[in-house]
């Protein structure tokens, strides 16, 4: 008799696949890419590596994976910040949020990696450019910005490359005194940009 | 009899230390950190491995040496950038132009690797803190910024924080098109922001 039902199995099934990515992401931001083995994050994850495996055949499969899961994540984060009413500030401050933290932290890993691994390197640039576009459209909305106008379009991309840039200020120290005062000022700047 | 006279000697030790910290520089951009090991490099110079260990005792000694040097060549390249009558746009360019480029990318990969390296992170992280200091000052120099007036130290901050953006958004694809256009925009804004 069969009492494990398809249902619950996928369930389980699906359940082992978040943990998994989880981990990856984990690992990532922890140890860098060299130390993210297949074999680490199964270990992080509690699951065996042939399971892992299973999931995701190769680690390019895991990493780029991981890196979609941390689009959906960010996405996610995005979606749930565009709300009427919002201020300039708060819409500058949400932005820059995207890049720093653990997500951002682990993204950055894996770009860095993908210049130097062929394997993960047309992988990780298309996905790149995927997410890049859907975050420009979520800035336009949270920003209020009418891209009909003359420039607008590229203070919205100037704006995502500080915080770009910003994010990555943050790896190796706490940079959120000096950059909670370029937020307030870049805010101000963009505000009055997006209203000429 | 000895035909070596010292200060020939001191010239051909110096130019070593010059051919590895360039070979430190150019395998880090290409091979990025795990790939890039004092063999390595001292073959890509065409130093004997003993000859590198002399001159830098471990791979830590040869990595923060290297950018040290990168750090120097950027401050060179800003200190010939400082000249009258420059436009905004090409002050602009010019800071944008540090964070693009092989010596960027060598610091990228150099950085991303001291977050994970206990040894390497206190000086990678010194040293940044240096060149960040230096490369602000360099910029407010460049712009004919007065840091006198509120929020022009964060205009110009904010500005330096979009010219790293922009340096990693070049890592995977070839951004200069989009870049162009993005220079073009904020050199306006930083422009009109100072003269307020």
């Amino acid at each position: 008799m069969n009492t494990r039902g398809t249902a619950p199995k996928q369930d389980r099934s699906r359940a082992t696949r978040q943990r998994l990515l989880e981990s990856a992401v984990t690992c990532l931001a922890e140890h860098g890419w060299s130390g993210s083995t297949v074999t680490v994050v199964a270990e992080h994850a509690g699951v065996s590596r042939g399971a892992a495996q299973h999931h995701f055949p190769t680690r390019e499969d895991l990493f780029t994976a991981a890196v979609e899961y941390v689009a959906e994540e960010r996405s996610r984060v995005l979606r749930e910040a565009v709300r009427p009413g919002r201020s300039a500030y708060e819409a500058v401050e949400t932005l820059v949020g995207l890049y720093t933290g653990p997500l951002f932290r682990a993204a950055l890993h894996l770009w860095v990696a993908a210049s130097n691994e062929p394997q993960l390197g047309p992988r990780v640039t298309a996905l790149e450019a995927r997410i890049g576009r859907e975050t420009h459209r979520m800035a336009v909305e949270l920003l209020g910005a009418d891209e009909r106008k003359p420039g607008v379009r590229e203070t919205v991309q100037g704006l995502l490359d500080m915080a770009r840039g910003l994010g990555l200020a943050n790896l190796l120290t706490d940079d959120s005194a000096r950059r909670a005062r370029v937020v307030a000022q870049w805010a101000r700047l963009v505000e009055a940009a997006l209203a000429e």
